[in-house]
Parts: structure tokens; C-alpha cells; sequence
């Protein structure tokens, strides 16, 4: 049906003139009579080597379910040669029982090593050391090591000694080890990571007079997620807590780990793949998807995690794709980048 | 030495164009040369019936330990008949203990209320019921009742039942009590209040995940201050978790409380003084200070409860006058205002 309204003019001036991120709501409304295109429908989030087998694709992939999105995703995809994916939400979720891995991520995650596509890590966890996290997904079934994960922790140790601060800890138990070799003698600052239950009365008030006694105050936040999904269901991620100590202290927090710029940056340069042939893979409307966009890459959304429907219609951000679960945003991976 | 100084130009002329608010350092920078008025210094802040017995007032004053200080009181607190005084920070400070009432001030509330001028309480204590607050107070000598206090909970209650709203309590045990008549079955929004220990990680995620899981949902803060001090130290205040909940659902909270106007303005109607008759005397700059001056109000702030040097320099409020107690705001209030 869709295919048949837009029969009218050459598809792959079409097809290229849409704002990827709402084709949905915009086909749909366009295929009654088939009107002139808006003048919001822009070539902003199309990267790379356009049209290049487009048409055939575009037949191809019009067979589907979906045809107008599948005859998109060769456009949104060209040109990709690294992947970043997000972990938790994507690969798993979360858990007091360790969680559990997202139906098809195990199987995703090989085929896309397998498949020639630079692959690299890129999480906001901050409850677990990275060897910690490492070795729960691998027990999972994942293919994964420690090298290939960029976590904030890790980053926020090199601004630490960089910058001789000496921070005070308001981080879960598990991540603690991570600062094993930082001074952390008479602090000039204060370190808030995802503390889960630890995120105490006592322990925020604790964080927040030491901040308060400082002349100049230095407040590092490992993320700054809202929230994220566990297997019991949402909870509150390290952002909030990062704001309420903003909020107390009049201060602004220094965010290490996405949606900073700096920390996709080290990501992609660890991938060895600039940011244009790039892709990032998250649950996160804000932290990874328009984090990502902001650093010049493309971002798909998965619909697991903590994914909600209104992220769909997120004021600000746009994905450049939504995709079920990992295993899909994988099948079109395959098909349409550059391998 | 200052009133030499400005001798060569009229001195109510001079005097009724300095912004009171930062009298000090600029009157301190005039002494050696006295050159002209800057452009910043307007009648912003100045009210009421100025310039009557003020040259009188300010030779007398000018005899004190800070002559322009004094010489400026009979301007910033002509035509005052009431007063709002805040009850934490400035009649006492709380603690575990029960807390401890601050010097002078069981005296300066007797005085206050001897001399004529009208006087009501407003508060946005929300640990304590408004009888077991009034009940502390009078243990400590302070004369007062519960029918002279102006606090949040009552005010929510109101707006609950007008709405239809019924809430989810994130509130501490202290109050929960004037909740007792509210419908709270099924709830459509969430009541927070300062909860201090009840702050729990887990408290806070059953309130984000029943605003969550409401299509409209609805926060309402019992005030937003960002701290409070007892005589253990500084405390986080109700308004650094408020921020907390408003940025993990993507909401903006209603402040029930101080500095609301509504608040302030149903304060002013239950003392019978109009706004421009009246000075608030308190502890925060912003909650307090700002937001009366907002409502058209004279501020006092006192150098007690969570006062802090640097408030006295903020970057967007200005007191109408800077007290080292209550003890001192009431000194001045009854050599200056209309009684």
C-alpha cells in the first residue's frame, strides 16, 4: 500500500528526504493521497553512502511487515563499520539474582563478532567492577572481555589522579575495588555512582557535607541515568541522586560516562572507527541515543530495557531506528552496513 | 567616619538610593572619596513611608558600631505591621535531641508579640504534626499556638481533596497524621515531605515507580528547601529529593509551602496585613527571603539555622536587611516599624 502511494515519484529522492527518526507516523499519514513533503523531513540524521543498492533494497525489503522502514534501513545504515553497544537493558537485565540475559542478545552479540563489524562495549555500570560485570555476562552465555568494555569507573580514575582530587565515595560495594589505588585521604571531592540501596539518608548526607565543606566543590557522577530496568522492575538510576546533590549544594555535577561527549569519544577511539562510520545500540533515549548523535554517530533504539513507548516521541531526541531487541537491530546490521 | 563622608550631599537623598540589600560593601567602598552613585543602586527594595523622622534616625543610628547600617532600618522597615517568622533556624534549631532553642529568641517572639504589631508563623516544617511542633515549641518557652501556624501539610490536604487527588506518602512517620482523614487507596499522585531517614533508596523507588505507572502523574513537594540545620550539622532538606523525582519521571513537582506564593499570600490573609505591610524574618535566602520579596513582602535573613556567609552575596536575592538573630530583627522592629 505504501509502495504503491509513493509510486509516484522516484523513490530514492523520496526515501532520502525523510527525517529517518519519524518515518512511522509520517508514511502512515502520507499514504492516503500522498502530499508534498513537509519542510521538517531533512537529510540531518542520514550519514554515509546513500542510494548504493537503495532501490533494490527498497523492493526487497518492501515484502516485509514493514515495508517503508525496511526500504530505510539500507539509507540509516550505510557506511557503518563499528558498533557500540550498551549493556545493560540491551544485553541484560539487571537483577538481585544476577539478573538475566534479553532473549537473542547471546546469539546477537556472536553473530556480530562473527561478522567482520568492529564491536565494542560502551556502559554506564557503575554498581559492578568491570571484571565483576565481565564475568556475570559470560556466565550468561556472552562473548565478552574485559578489554573490549569502556565503563566509567576506569575513566574517572585517570581525572582523579590527573587532577590530584581525592574523592569521597558514595558508590555500591561492588565498584568500590575499582578505586583501590586512588588516594582517598581528606577528600576534596565526591564520587556518586549507581549505589542502589546504599543511596541511604545517611550516606547522601554524608556526601552532601563533605561537598559543603569544601571552598570549591567537585562533584564527579559516574552517568547520569534516570533510571534503568531491572528484572523486578524500574529503579532509580545514579542521575537522580547526582541531581539532588546539585540541587543542595548549588553546584554542577561532572559527568564521566555517557551521554558525556569525552567518554563515546574514548570508546570510539579504543574501537579504532570514527564517529560517522559508527552506530550505537541502546535502551536510553538520552544517554545513548542522543548522547551518541551529539558526537557525530548514528543511534538505534532497542524496545527492551527500559525502553518505554514514549520514548518514541521523545521532544528532543530521535533515534535513528527503533529495533524490538538487540537480535533485530543485529539481522539489519547484517544486511545493510558495510562489512 | 561615614557620615563625614557623605556629608557634602543630602544625606536622605544619598541614603533612600542605596540598595539596602548591599548596603555594606558598597557603603565601605564610598568612605575615603565618596564618588557618585553608581548605576545599581536603585529603590528596588526600599517600601512604605520613607524619610519620616530619618534624618533624626540615622544620626542617632549613626552613633552605633555600623552607623549607615542603622541609619537605614527606619527606611527598610517603615510601615510594617506584621510579621512572618519562620520557626526552624530562627526560633530554634531541631535535632535528635529534640533540638535546642536560638539565643534570645523565646525573649524576641514575647517581645514581638507584647509590642502591637501583628505576628503568625510559617513554617515548612514537614517532619513534625503541627500540634507535636507547637507542643516542642512551648516546651522550650516559646509562646505559641497551633491556630498562629501556617504550615504545608494542612495546605496539601486541602488541595488533595479539592483535586481528588489520592496520594502515595513519601513523608516521615512525624507526619503522617494529618493525612488521617485523605483517602489514600489506589493512588494518582505522590506527597513528598522532608522524610530525613525515611529517605530510603527503597522508599524513593516506590514513589518514582508509582509516578511511573500513573498517566498523568502528579508530585507534590511540602516545600523544596535544599537544607536544614540541626545541632548536628546540615541536613539535606525535602527539595533535593523533590529534584531527585522530578528528573528520574521527567516531571515538575508543585511546592506546597514556602516560597510559594500562594503560601505566603494565605499567611499574609490568616494575619490580616497586606503584603507591602509586612516582613518576613527567616533563615534561607531563597525559600524565605525570595519568596516573599516575590509576594511583595520586606525579608529579613538571620545569621542563625542554616545561614551561611556566602547568602549574603547570592546571586539573584537580596534581604532587605541581614540580622544576626531574631533577637536583633526584633530589636530593630520595634525602634523602627509603625506599631
Amino acid at each position: 500500500m505504501i509502495r504503491e502511494s509513493i509510486g509516484a515519484v522516484p523513490l530514492r529522492l523520496r526515501a532520502r528526504r525523510f527525517r529517518v527518526s519519524a518515518w512511522r507516523s509520517r508514511v502512515r499519514a502520507r499514504v492516503p493521497g500522498g502530499p508534498a513533503l513537509p519542510h521538517y523531513i531533512s537529510q540531518a540524521s542520514l550519514h554515509g553512502q546513500r542510494g548504493r543498492g537503495f532501490y533494490r533494497q527498497l523492493v526487497r525489503a518492501g515484502t516485509g511487515a514493514r515495508p517503508g522502514a525496511m526500504a530505510e534501513w539500507g539509507e540509516r545504515l550505510a557506511g557503518v563499520h563499528g558498533v557500540l553497544l550498551d549493556i545493560s537493558g540491551v544485553l541484560y537485565d539487571g537483577g538481585e539474582d544476577g539478573g538475566a540475559a534479553i532473549a537473542g542478545s547471546v546469539e546477537a552479540v556472536a553473530r556480530l563478532k562473527r561478522s567482520g563489524l568492529k564491536v565494542r562495549f560502551c556502559t554506564n555500570e557503575s554498581q559492578k567492577a568491570r571484571g565483576a560485570l565481565v564475568g556475570l555476562l559470560r556466565q550468561m552465555g556472552f562473548t565478552i572481555s574485559e578489554g573490549e568494555v569502556t565503563a566509567p569507573a576506569p575513566a574517572a580514575c585517570l581525572i582523579l589522579r590527573e587532577r590530584g582530587l581525592r574523592p569521597h565515595l558514595l558508590v555500591h560495594e561492588g565498584i568500590r575495588s575499582e578505586f583501590d589505588q586512588i588516594d582517598m585521604s581528606n577528600p576534596n571531592c565526591v564520587v556518586i555512582a549507581d549505589a542502589g540501596e546504599d543511596f541511604s539518608y545517611q550516606n547522601m548526607n554524608k556526601a552532601f557535607q563533605v561537598l559543603m565543606g569544601l571552598e570549591n566543590p567537585v562533584l564527579i557522577s559516574l552517568g547520569k541515568g534516570r533510571y534503568y530496568k531491572e528484572t523486578s522492575g524500574l529503579k532509580l538510576d545514579v542521575g537522580a541522586y547526582m541531581r539532588a546533590l546539585e540541587y543542595a549544594c548549588g553546584i554542577k555535577a561532572e559527568v564521566v560516562g555517557k551521554p558525556s561527549p569525552e567518554f563515546f569519544k574514548s570508546a570510539l577511539k579504543e574501537m579504532g572507527v570514527d564517529a560517522h562510520q559508527a552506530v550505537m545500540i541502546g535502551d536510553d533515549i538520552v544517554g545513548d541515543v542522543g548522547g551518541a548523535q551529539r558526537c557525530g554517530m548514528r543511534a538505534l533504539q532497542v524496545r527492551t530495557g527500559k525502553f518505554r513507548p514514549s520514548d518514541e516521541h521523545h521532544p528532543e531526541v530521535k533515534a535513528d531506528g527503533y529495533v524490538d531487541n538487540l537480535a533485530e537491530a543485529v539481522d539489519l546490521l547484517l544486511l545493510h552496513s558495510d562489512k
